[in-house]
């Protein structure tokens, strides 16, 4: 390795190119979300599921990050919105240069929605802002309700938790309730939804999250608000 | 942040230190593993199991890391063992300079065998030798059979990779099979065992691994090769 890399230059330097990324989705009301969470809670099974619920003609499109293959790309795509994959080839984050250079050919304007699916890792993510209206963090119920203390600074930083595989609650040990408890006593403010990838359960509730989260930060300008009520 | 950090830097010095501890571990006959996994892959739990089929003469020590909580130290401390917490705050990786401080005062002329459990992160600790024989990955089924083509590193560093939680196969959507060849597509060389920590299948394979693994590495020092003929 022979790039030389200073942390706090890299840190400013992203946060730089994030304050312009958010800057462009605000102009072109673009609402953004940085889906974070350990490697396979299901990250990729959420977006599979959102997509699939939304009509053909919303304005939603998906990055996806992975530090190898095109696998995510290649699963979303056949829901018919613009995907795309980066592949950060060993970095164990996504950052805002990355976003920013992946977005460059796709017009902003033509987007009401930008979904990111960061790299699998529960810890480096948390460092690097993309722009994002907000981060949601992903817990699985298999991967134990301490999590939370464990990682804090994702769970800080992020608006909402989105407990996943609720089907496998019968077969693991793992206290959905401790689980609550942990997410709020490192960020009180969290919000929490429970779901289901595979059985459905709580999709409603995340579809409302987006849906009014959305609102929220468009609130005159929104194409999915005016949609809706077609 | 104000600490100026180069990577190339860190990593050499990573590895002078490493390769210290290396000679350390030689010379005192110490067998050291190092466990990298995701966040949630029962690193912990095989721990648990490991250190509670160990007679109670077994000269094993455990360093656990996390970015926050002493939690596992206190899950390991109860099996009589000495167990140390290294509480790496906010760090994603254990590096080879925790390992030598929390060492500190401890006599390895004492230990036959050195457990370290890195930080729950499927990325990060595959650049950070600490001085090990060698690293250990696990996959939870629950992960996704991919997860070794999308982080190769670390299964190409590892020698053994260890398919946890077979009690929950007959609820997620995983393909052993699939796994195993994902595993061996980026890894052609490496060993694969299959366990559940809840049921206990498959932890003989582990332990018989752990045993030859330890005696090939201290042929004629073993003191635990010793002790079996007793």
């Amino acid at each position: 390795m022979t790039r030389l890399l200073v942390e706090q230059k890299v840190l400013s330097e992203n946060q730089r190119i994030a304050a312009e990324l958010r800057e462009q989705f605000r102009q072109n009301s673009v609402f953004c979300l940085n889906l974070v969470s350990s490697p396979g809670s299901g990250k990729t099974s959420l977006l599979e599921r959102t997509l699939e619920a939304f009509p053909d003609h919303t304005r939603v499109a998906v990055l996806t990050g992975d530090v190898q293959t095109e696998n995510d790309a290649r699963r979303l795509s056949r829901f018919g919105f613009p995907v795309r994959q980066i592949t950060t080839g060993g970095t164990c984050h996504l950052d805002a240069r990355m976003v920013e250079k992946h977005l460059a050919d796709w017009s902003l304007a033509d987007l009401d929605m930008l979904l990111i699916e960061n790299v699998g890792n529960l810890v480096c993510p948390s460092s690097y802002d993309l722009g994002e209206h907000a981060k949601v963090v992903l817990l699985s119920v298999t991967e134990g309700e301490d999590k939370p203390l464990k990682y804090p600074s994702i769970f800080v930083k992020s608006e909402l938790m989105v407990l996943n595989k609720l089907d496998l609650l019968p077969y693991v040990p793992f206290s959905v309730e401790r689980a609550r408890e942990n997410a709020r006593r490192v960020h009180p403010g969290i919000e929490i939804i429970e779901i289901s990838c595979i059985t459905g359960e709580g999709l409603d509730h995340w579809l409302d999250w987006l849906r009014s989260n959305w609102r929220r930060n468009f609130a005159t300008s929104s194409a999915y608000a005016h949609k809706e009520t077609e």
